[in-house]
């Protein structure tokens, strides 16, 4: 039986699968047409000009978050959040480094997933984007300001941090849910144990109102499901959150069967401000943890790492009426609330239909304790108790929704590759436009919030194929950019992203726009190695340790000839750019090192480590082309043996 | 008086500096007109079609080579050079560490500069791409169809190896020219002693016609100036290559004043077909050196790293009539022979006019010995005696210069900040447009040949500030896309880049297009650690090493529960992607891995090593979103105490 079981769903999920594949699609423009003119302008943004929109795409296994312009879909940056970033030395530098730190030890990569911008009243507010990390949970807050990762809080008993990381209406919570079960507290059991004996945390991390400051609050231990997305309420339903589930089977080994006997599985509805309040009267339990908290500092411009030791966890059974489960069929994946918070969508990867849930219903059923049963002492409500209503058979495979500003949501189907416009209230399809290939998520400007700015909307695939030129096996993913002011929606461009693009944050440009920050200022850098003038140059041994004082400025360094070196010390240069005018950064590399490059911003102090194994006259140069002279920017540092009894000397121009 | 040409020179530098970066340009295309149509429908590529040229741009201080389409401007892929990507595992990887390898260890990072794709008979062959590091000097090649790299090589007595990475017409060599000089051999000895001690390597890489091989064949060892840019002669003046000098001045400090005294510095012209006869015979000297020779094969996947220990070294004065020096007014940056071979155009960044030398007269003035004198015994020419003639007044710091198909020349000028279009032969000035901002180098599909295919050309530029959304202190650099089909050069598009864009190479996308691979074959796979059915799979302990054969397919990891490793193993993971289908590649990332995931693409098989610290059961999972069932691609390894009595297990469903 099981094998029946196994071949049909493999036979079923690989000619689906398929459907989405075939090359024949998406030339729908015919170049040169009078069609094809008005669509071009449409995402043509002339030289000078500015994109109208910001989209944050995640990076997936690059780890990163890229930055694009919307209608035209180029990339303008990649912020470096969890991986090592060769470009600019973050995760090399010694300032940065600490940010990179783990309960396991210095983790050079991560796999970012779900980028969300800060709220204020449940509108976007532009100040902070928070993206999670799967693999090694972690939550990262990125400072819009300066497009710089600021803070990384890790999160324990979790792995596969995938539910996350979303903001409530205030901020007032980042939340991060695991995907995968785990024992907590981790200990030596059989895999096969698995059921009834792992658990899964929902943590919730208070976001400071003013600077940010991430903490977590407390982590809810939940049955050992698979925590697949999650939304917050907003409006009426503010105060709540939602998590999809699946593998509520419970199973630990061949997931794509075992995890897919269920008809339905979960949206776990969590009343966060009862825990809050449950918690603030001191309820929950302290418990031994171990997660880094890395805070980068903008004024020393240097991040510290805190290993953080306990963590406050809440059984819901603590806790009666703050935890509900919905049915909700089948293999849910995301789990998305509309803009006036009634609504909450299931997208059941598995199921025909497309499942909405409603809050007003839930709470009726709640009030009137309609209960179906529990799982693990957590009441389960009936599932026509809190069916707002379905979309019947909308597509195959429904992953993610989103809303317009005008009552209609767009679900994406990655099996039948395609995104289906829909009506709140009617269920009624309206529209439907395939995708190349395979769609993941959609977004739409400002989506998750209660003011959608429904002007575009792009689909992220998940497949690329021949959608660009070939660049051998391995290809980037593919976006495609619709436009949805009008009735239909209309495909205006594809576009390349930048690592996996999972999900994105998009806004309208101007509230960024206006307070980003074009330099940092010299006056108020306190990096405790800054040389903030000439008169601050200097080269200081201490043991084995030189630690060098150096200035940058268009185009040389000072100083720029250094004796007195020896094999075997580790010397620091500890590099600042003294300019303070915007877009002239400099950069410093010097031969051998086994680390990276500096990529140094007006202002701002960078320290590099070179420890160098051989004698000689070594260059070092500006790697960031900044003047008409960038290529006479270079230095030299002389390397003697261990035992020379040569002084150290430093200077420019012999001075 | 030094400290007068030192204000006199730095004020000029800097008022110039600013000419080209005010605010007010670029906006010249209004939005809506008829003409905005014409040129959006220009770059605009509907969704379905492809772009007709490829565009491979350094990434500068990124260490990698990103690969663009022309006309749309967009990224579709950055590929792995001379820096660790956590994206792909790159250097992350066990089989792709031995890349990063050098003389100095194992180095993260890299600076790239100057592609240059392989030629035969004068024409770009879109085989393989040729790229420099310039910090810890190597150079490396990336094979088209696979656009992967496949093998770096060091270059010793080398430091900045900036005069590289450009082939001879045949791509007998790769070319690189340090930039700066440093002692050959490397000696512990005072910097103020450069002058006539320190000496300039430019070497000579052989490729083998087949497979591409690199080897250094030679270096010639000159004086100690600085080595800026190359290219090779082509048609008649093949068997030749003309390197750019600066600092003839031998300065070793403030080089923004000290090598900007000399009215002229050189372009160095090498007739390596003598030197290559010399060496054949048994001429030049073997030294000893250390470089490391790395090499990726493609059946086992895997990289080896050599040292090699010695290189052939000639001095010029040991073959006569090999090289001369051409005097160059002043500071000459780019090197840049024309289509025919015959015109060799000094590009004097700080020369109020642009010289070119004629070939012909170069050779003429050899043969009848007219000498200006010498320098450390290599003939001077008169410069009027090789001078073809001068662009009078074009701009202000002019730096390279390419070529189209109709005896065109275009010059960058990053002061003025624009390029100018002039005729070769009279020199005369056809057009000017500008450029946001502060252009550097510039970029003519097939630009580099006999055969340009002169239809775009594309400026990288060095300074962004307000060409797109700001991203706060840190911006991507831009480029424009011209069509210089016309008389007149018409600005297109701004185009973001990734990393610093120092030079690109551009060809039509045919030649690459149809030859690019889809997949590995799995049948092809001679990994020692492949798993190429599940016949395959197992768990193997060798003391404290444990090696895992393991395979992916859609949607399990085959095992997918593993038990009996311990803390204290090293635990290396080899995985095998079975798909033998195209764009379905699997990840891999297993929680507290302190080196990044895997991409494996179809057909491959990677390793990554994973040292557990803490007892518990631990998920790992695919990253790279497969099928409608990724979510449930995942497993679990259980890590028991290191005295635990538990031994290895592993399973798939429990079988």
């Amino acid at each position: 039986m099981k094998n029946i079981i196994k071949s049909t769903l493999l036979l079923v999920a690989t000619s689906l699968f398929f459907i989405g594949c075939g090359n024949n699609g998406g030339k729908e423009q015919k170049k040169g047409g009078a069609l094809e003119n008005n669509v071009a302008e449409k995402v043509y943004v002339a030289p000078g000009e500015h994109d109208s929109h910001y989209a944050f795409i995640s990076g997936g296994y690059s780890g990163n978050l890229t930055v694009y312009g919307l209608p035209s879909g180029r990339m303008f940056k990649e912020i470096p959040v969890f991986s090592q970033f060769p470009t600019s030395g973050y995760g090399y530098s010694e300032e940065t480094k600490p940010m990179l730190n783990t309960s396991h030890g210095f983790i050079p990569w991560g796999d970012s997933h779900h980028p969300d911008i800060s709220q204020t009243n449940g509108e976007i507010d532009g100040r902070f984007i928070f993206i999670n990390e799967n693999n090694t949970p972690r939550i990262a807050k990125i400072d819009l300001r300066t497009f710089e990762t600021t803070e990384i809080i890790e999160v324990p008993n979790s792995a596969g941090n995938h539910s996350s990381s979303f903001v409530t209406e205030n901020t007032e919570y980042v939340v991060a849910g695991t995907r995968f079960s785990v024992p907590v507290p981790q200990r030596d059991m059989p895999i096969k144990e698995y059921k009834g004996n792992f658990q899964g945390a929902l943590s919730f991390i208070s976001v400071e109102p003013e600077h940010g400051h991430m903490d977590i609050k407390f982590q809810i231990l939940m049955p050992g499901f698979n925590y697949d997305l999650s939304h917050p309420g907003r409006g009426a339903s503010h105060g709540w959150f939602f998590f999809s589930t699946y593998n509520t089977e419970e199973a630990s080994t061949l997931l794509e069967v075992n995890a897919s006997q269920n008809d339905k599985d979960f949206i776990a509805a969590v009343n966060w401000k009862k825990i809050e309040e449950y918690v603030n009267n001191g309820g929950g339990t302290m418990m031994p943890a171990e997660y880094a908290h890395n805070v980068y500092d903008e004024v020393t411009h240097t991040a510290t790492s805190t290993m953080k030791k306990e963590v406050r966890v809440v059984n819901p059974s603590e806790v009666p009426g703050a935890v509900y489960l919905l049915p909700t069929p089948k293999s849910p994946h995301g789990c998305d609330v509309d803009p006036t918070g009634e609504y909450i969508i299931g997208n059941g990867k598995l199921s025909a239909n497309l499942t909405v849930h409603s809050f007003t219903k839930m709470l009726d059923a709640i009030e009137n304790k309609k209960f179906a049963g529990d799982a693990y002492g957590i009441p389960i409500l009936n599932f026509e108790d809190v069916l707002a209503g379905s979309v019947e058979q909308p597509g195959l495979g429904p992953l993610h929704t989103e809303f317009d500003d005008k009552g209609n949501a767009y679900t994406t189907f990655f099996i039948s590759s395609e995104v289906v416009k829909w009506k709140l209230g009617t269920w009624e399809v309206l529209d439907r436009k395939p995708t190349y290939y395979s769609v993941g998520h959609l977004t739409i400007p400002g989506g998750n919030s209660r003011k959608p700015q429904g002007k575009y909307m792009f689909a992220m695939n998940k497949i690329t194929k021949d959608r660009y030129l070939p660049t051998g096996p391995e290809l980037e993913h593919s976006a495609q950019l619709y436009d949805i002011s009008g009735d239909k929606m209309e495909l205006l461009l594809d576009f390349p992203t930048h690592g996996e693009p999972h999900y994105a944050a998009a806004m309208e440009a101007d509230l960024i726009k206006k307070r980003s920050r074009k330099i940092y200022k010299l006056e108020e850098n306190n990096h405790p190695y800054a040389a903030k003038s000439d008169a601050d140059v200097k080269v200081v041994r201490k043991g084995n340790e030189v630690h060098i004082y150096m200035t940058t400025i268009r185009s040389h360094f000072s100083p720029d000839n250094i004796e007195g070196i020896k094999v075997g010390d580790k010397v620091y240069f500890h590099i600042t750019n003294l300019e303070q005018d915007f877009d002239v950064p400099h950069g410093f590399a010097v031969i051998g090192q086994n680390t990276s490059e500096l990529l140094i911003m007006p202002g701002q102090t960078k320290t590099s480590v070179w420890e160098p194994t051989k004698v000689g006259v070594w260059p070092f140069y500006c790697t960031d082309f900044c003047s008409a002279l960038h290529q006479e920017m270079q230095g030299y540092i002389r390397v003697s043996p261990k035992d020379s009894p040569i002084k150290l000397s430093w200077s420019l121009d012999g001075e």
